[in-house]
């Protein structure tokens, strides 16, 4: 028995690919996965009073891909969800991304009406603004409202979350940061917003659960990499650690959960909490809220951000920072010289994807394919 | 990569047997299954309501055997659970085994007493009297009460369940079914009566949790034998199949579940409701008895027996007559002279477990290995 493909992770990207090379191509595949489990870091399962979590922090599906959306709902209905998140800024909740309702919670009335008149009126009802774009005006009190923002919403929260200042991290990353010029506390504008109806373990069980497609779980691609007879690869894991850390490691950025599960209805008015000032977690995740899942108990996840090593902990978050970029290019360099070899997915290619993103990437990469 | 032992099945038989390979004696160990799940028949998941479920059928965990529950008390906590079940007779729910109570229920009052009075006379009270010797009694009222439970509590239910009649079958099949001298609802009398507190599927995940087990899903060993580096076999499948059927299928009775999923605390007095006379399913299950799960909903599963046909269904039950074990015989034969293959397992050894008896007997093999 020889393998056509073998395929390292079982993630959203490892599983597409192989779901398209087994049904499209007929090829027979070998998914090889570190972990004892599918969905990668998707992975969602009940918890020991049955609710049902995701494992590896939240993970809301939002696209504005039309294609990905369909190809997805081939092996799931879904739950539709418009994602909501509220900070807990001088000992109040408010919404965010910062909009028009959390300027009314947090300022004086008349204070809030001016600025408001002034968003509106500089930038147009609906307009989301960058706060380096709101500290580079001429108004002095809009200057200050980008301070107040870039204060108490995103200094403190990028320190706990990346480790550090944010001067020391890309623009890309500070500039991002919106105000909201409209009342709209959604998180997320796709115009798809959803939750796989039976969760997103099961989805990528369907997406597997072919004759020609076998499951090694438990499995470092390494120790078994000489024993298996196969044609070609797909890698979907971290690239530094395929090329044995040849030029050294690619820093991510780990996060660390504890748990906590309460015989409640809900407890949080909104599915996700940060706490940008306050304590050393940066977030806490209510997932009832995600699931619509009705049970006597509610479980709630505390989210702390930490180092990655490698071995110990998971890697979350390519760090952005112009260096660590450099450094992954020098592995793309190593990759373009195999043969029959592939790279995909976040680890793979050092790039944080949302999961539209990544079964958008695997589809083009299976279009590529020989 | 040479891998020291592979163990084709995940089921109770396999894992116990790796987790013993793996941490006692250091070996590397692949377990190879079909399915694309561990814990064989005694998996447990949560339906798309949030209930959990036994896909294949009621296990409860019983023993008296203090070394296998210390055991698998190793890989999880466990809910105390006493197993009840119902019979539906004549338009009522009554306790099995046929007890005092069952005869107190179906009975006339007077009648009843003196029945009561006649069985603990002459068996004594708390005796289980196989029907067998009640019918051969040369008291009148004793052979009618036998006649009864034959006829109401056994001959149907017999008949659907193995799609022959009673005289068909073993008379060690027939002989078993007792009537209990005491009023004595609970269906095992065993000392250890529990399920694992997280279900288990989980049980048996942290069992094959081992750095050195690897877990081959979703995989006939048929199709990967040949490409495979292993120094011995440990064989949990079906026996008949290993030896590509050359003495013949041994023959199975298999199952079929139809499930519903309803808006209520509990629908069912107790687990387990058996329908020996009417309706074509043999009995009902409801999950929240055994598992003590707190949710909105509850699922039940009905249960229609079979004939298996092997790649259509599973193989459930080895059918106790002579002429099947003659050709299980034949089957042991060949295997007998195999060097560094050894079978073991409900469906190696063609003899139906209990869950207990599963674990007992691997941990027998384990003793055993070279």
């Amino acid at each position: 028995m020889k393998y056509d493909w073998v395929i390292v992770g079982a993630g959203l990207t490892g599983a597409t690919l192989a779901e398209r090379l087994a049904v499209e191509r007929g090829a027979r595949v070998l998914v090889v996965e570190r972990r004892r489990h599918l969905a990668g870091n998707a992975y969602d399962h009940y918890d020991e009073k049955g609710v049902l979590v995701h494992r590896y922090g939240p993970h809301i599906f939002h696209t504005r891909d039309h294609a990905v959306f369909e190809y997805l709902s081939r092996f799931t209905t879904w739950r539709p969800y418009i994602h909501k998140v509220m900070a807990e800024i001088q000992g109040q909740q408010v919404p965010l991304p910062f909009n028009l309702n959390t300027l009314q919670a947090l300022y004086p009335k008349r204070l809030a009406e001016r600025l408001e008149q002034k968003l509106v009126q500089r930038f147009g009802h609906g307009a989301r603004v960058p706060i380096l774009k709101l500290m580079a005006t001429d108004d002095p009190d809009l200057r200050e409202l980008a301070e107040f923002v870039y204060q108490n919403v995103f200094e403190g929260y990028t320190r706990k979350q990346w480790g550090l200042a944010p001067e020391e991290l890309d623009p890309s990353v500070t500039g991002r940061v919106p105000v909201v010029v409209a009342r709209d506390d959604r998180y997320f504008t796709d115009p798809y917003q959803a939750l796989p109806a039976d969760g997103y373990t099961r989805m990528v069980e369907r997406m597997l659960d072919h004759p020609r497609i076998h499951l090694l779980l438990g499995t470092e691609f390494k120790e078994v990499e000489g024993s298996l007879r196969f044609k070609r690869l797909i890698y979907t894991g971290p690239i530094d650690a395929f090329f044995d850390y040849l030029h050294g490691p690619l820093p991510y950025r780990s996060l660390r959960f504890t748990w906590q599960n309460l015989r409640a209805v809900r407890v949080q008015p909104v599915a996700v909490i940060n706490y940008p000032n306050e304590h050393r977690f940066t977030r806490t995740t209510e997932y009832k809220h995600l699931t619509g899942q009705e049970s006597p108990f509610t479980a709630i996840a505390y989210e702390y951000p930490e180092a990655h090593e490698p071995g110990k902990n998971d890697p979350y978050y390519p760090i952005p920072r112009e260096e660590n970029r450099e450094r992954y290019q020098r592995y793309r360099e190593e990759a373009s010289k195999l043969r029959g070899v592939f790279f995909a997915g976040r680890l793979a290619d050092y790039r944080y994807y949302n999961m539209d993103q990544a079964v958008a990437r695997a589809l083009k990469l299976y279009r590529e394919l020989p």
